[in-house]
């Protein structure tokens, strides 16, 4: 397999361009100097630049078929069928784009997240409109470089959950809108729960070390993976053995930086998870932003926000903040961690009105790109709309339209549905696990997560992108992507947790 | 000036490389978990091995033809002619280097290091032995692509300080020893210095706090820097807004990451100096390792460990740290840091025996290259030797032969004549301020450090690596090196304080 080990061996140096890349990122949001920004945004475009460059030339493309041949025979699934495969539907589509905008792209997110810094706790929208402008100029022409789209954003969508299409997302969305406005309304003629236990106060000391206790359960490797502080937390991979997780906190909220950091977590367990062997190729990542989404919102939600899980860590985290929650029993807490409320930041809210902020940012994203919203009108359109989808009016830019980093550190279009479809997948894939392993819910009310980490890790993260996400869900589930696990979970926690019958 | 132009975008490029690897490495160093080192070492080459590749291409070398016609008329310190005539230095020699031998000694440096992290600690040479071994054989087949040399080493030190050569590094040395011996000879026949208030504990916090609150009155410019921990200090640049340092500390040691931090600020201020037009062009980097290094111990020492200095900021380490210094004065504390003693370390040694350490680790270099030593006697030797230079048993290799990062993380050759040349140099230069300005050590007696810092930064730090060390050295000073300012420096300072007459 001469071609093959060939290819292996470029896409490996194109890996090493990239993930550097992601270093450079990395620092950028955790301990660059400021004025480290402007050298910094060129650095990362050189080096996406030519790991792009080397990818789409044509000798990536003669290996690809040459190494196809190679691999004819072997099984689908195998890793060297898979690497052709995948690699080969990356390179059909990255070949349309030219190194320029890549790169061009690239320099901007940077120079647009470091000017959102500075917007954001300032509340000044106009400071970044500019940068935002310019983010949705690239974003159409990305989108551009493939003609015969019935969307504009179909091409953005698909880079992020192959397969979807703006069509496709709406009529899912819709379908789960309908089902879950009811809820929203049934709730919130119930009373409601007291969360203001969770208001108090904590050293952020205190609220990392229980974060890392629990995370170190869940299987979080410290040997191959950190955390560290960032405005918005993230995932990101640079290697097999080197996968971080960052979280933010507030010392007035005793569980935002504890959920994050689950959230993180899960993203980091689908990475570390990963077969080694596919390390430095294209297999070696998630196989969709929404098949990612649904292992963060697992591990966040299903697992962190159950009773059985606090009937194992409430005692504990008791211990670690006995003036705040000594006094606080464990089912008032857990009705507060599950509070139910209209509330103003996505990344705060609430599993049942979850989908509410991210629908809202999907139809955004379309209007933006078909030229229905200008950039300069968004704080004004964010306001009206969020208020007729959410029910509460934005006090400001800061907790509205510059609350999520996604628009000014990336593109336009594509980001946000993923947040929705893993949602829904993380209830499909937590049911196919419990099917399985009946005894799971039991393990994590002992505060052990082996048997469901290792089914996802058999059934799941091993693969990396062998697979599409269609492909991988109904391997996995036997299905397609359904909406019913998810309704039949928001219901069956719900409905009991506000005396709904 | 078009070949200007493609050539300055052309050697952006590679700087945006190269500096990408020293994030990787700073990375590497700071933060990065124990398993990511084995893809890091990969990642460190291929940015590296490109980087190299590109500047060596005969494009390159076609740009540089063209630009010295059009910069012909320029005048020798034009930032224009300037660029050209070191890129043009830079690429005759870099051209003879492999660009597999370039990544292949990146990769080893970055896999020795990780293993020399684990080894120190451990006290156990042996697990390193192999890799130093092949350091050493790296190091002779880099020297070897310059046959024609005098000594195996002189590509090597060249590389590090350009114009000086085996021959004229061991007369210089050999003269600097036997006028310093006699002077530790004579301090050994004084009483000695109560240092031990200097070995009382203090939290980490409180060191750190003190180092950072004395270098940002040196003018270390906290929107383009940052101080992090690590094993072995040291400073990075990656660009002219982001220029870091790292410190060490013990908890049982008061000042020992407060001179750290000050020696290794002295190589930042030179780094942050550096005129902004320069940067992402070769130029922008220090002259050579020996004129770095008089930066480093001019503030670490000549202004650091100054009664001077100590008279402003001693009240105010008193105030940090009232239980462990309150009821010690002043000139007790100045003799206690200015101790002069045989030890084990180099990095803790006084200014005068420093430079017995830095000629031990010279000669074992040549010896190394020569073959005269082999890896494996290393241990052995460096502790024969130790004990008939500096007169101290060596009770261990982590504090013998491990103690030095630079041999597991680099090259063995070229690494150690800078740390004396600017010990020399220190002086020569802060002669030459305090000569021009004579209100400068009136200044440092009030915590202020403008004038010292501008007339360094006008003279010395704005020009990069625009002139030879041997150039600037001249343009400063209006002499050649000479060690006379610095013996005069030594025996100044340290006859009065051991009552020497």
């Amino acid at each position: 397999m001469v071609a093959l080990r060939a290819l292996k061996q470029r896409l490996t140096e194109i890996d090493d361009l990239s993930r550097a890349a992601s270093v450079l990122r990395w620092d950028q949001t955790t301990y660059m100097p400021p004025a480290g920004a402007g050298a910094r945004a060129r650095q990362i475009a050189t080096l996406s630049g030519l790991a792009h460059e080397r990818f789409i030339d044509a000798e990536t493309g003669r290996l690809l078929d040459a190494a196809a041949r190679e691999t004819a025979s072997l099984p689908f699934e195998s890793d060297e069928a898979s690497l052709v495969r995948v690699t080969r539907h990356r390179w059909d589509r990255d070949v349309r784009l030219p190194t320029a905008l890549v790169a061009e792209t690239e320099e901007h997110a940077a120079v647009s997240y470091q000017a959102w810094t500075v917007a954001r706790p300032a509340d000044d929208f106009e400071s970044v409109r500019p940068h935002l402008e310019k983010t949705l100029e690239l974003s159409r022409r990305t989108a551009e470089c493939y003609p015969g789209y019935d969307h504009i954003a179909d091409p953005l969508i698909d880079f992020y959950d192959h397969g979807m299409k703006a069509a496709s997302v709406r009529e899912l969305f819709h379908g789960l809108r309908r089902r879950i406005e009811p809820l929203v309304e049934a709730i919130a003629s119930r009373p409601q729960a007291d969360a203001s236990c969770l208001k108090r106060r904590a050293p952020l000391e205190t609220q990392l070390a229980f974060g890392l206790e629990v995370i170190r359960t869940f299987g979080f490797d410290f040997d191959r993976g950190r955390q560290d502080l960032t405005r918005h937390p993230f995932m990101t991979r640079f290697a097999h053995g080197d996968v971080r997780i960052t979280t933010r906190w507030r010392e007035d909220d005793l569980t935002d930086s504890l959920f994050s950091t689950l959230h993180e977590c899960g993203h980091a367990l689908y990475e570390m998870g990963i077969d080694p062997r596919l390390d430095g190729t294209p297999l070696a990542t998630g196989a969709s932003a929404g098949i990612h989404e649904s292992q963060s919102r697992l591990w966040e939600n299903l697992v962190g926000r159950s009773r059985g899980f606090w009937e194992h860590f409430y005692p504990r985290l008791q211990a670690a903040m006995p003036a705040q929650l000594g006094g606080v029993q464990l089912d008032p807490f857990h009705r507060a961690i599950n509070r139910v409320e209209r509330s103003l930041i996505r990344t705060d809210a609430d599993e049942v009105t979850y989908n509410l902020h991210v629908m809202l940012r999907f139809d955004l994203e379309l209007d933006l790109l078909e030229g229905r919203v200008a950039v300069r009108d968004l704080p004004r359109v964010w306001r009206d709309r969020f208020e007729q989808s959410i029910g509460l009016p934005v006090p400001s830019d800061r907790d509205g339209v510059l609350q999520d980093v996604h628009w000014y550190h990336g593109l336009i279009g594509g980001v946000f549905q993923g947040y929705t479809l893993g949602s829904i997948l993380s209830a499909q894939f937590f049911a196919t696990a419990v099917k399985a392993h009946p005894g799971i819910p039991d393990e994590i009310r002992r505060g052990a997560f082996g048997t469901l980490h290792g089914w996802l890790r058999e059934n799941v993260y091993r693969h990396g992108s062998k697979f599409t996400p269609d492909e991988l869900v109904r391997r996995v589930t036997g299905s397609d992507l359904s909406v019913d696990p998810y309704m039949a979970y928001l219901e069956g926690k719900y409905r009991p947790l506000y005396g709904l019958g």
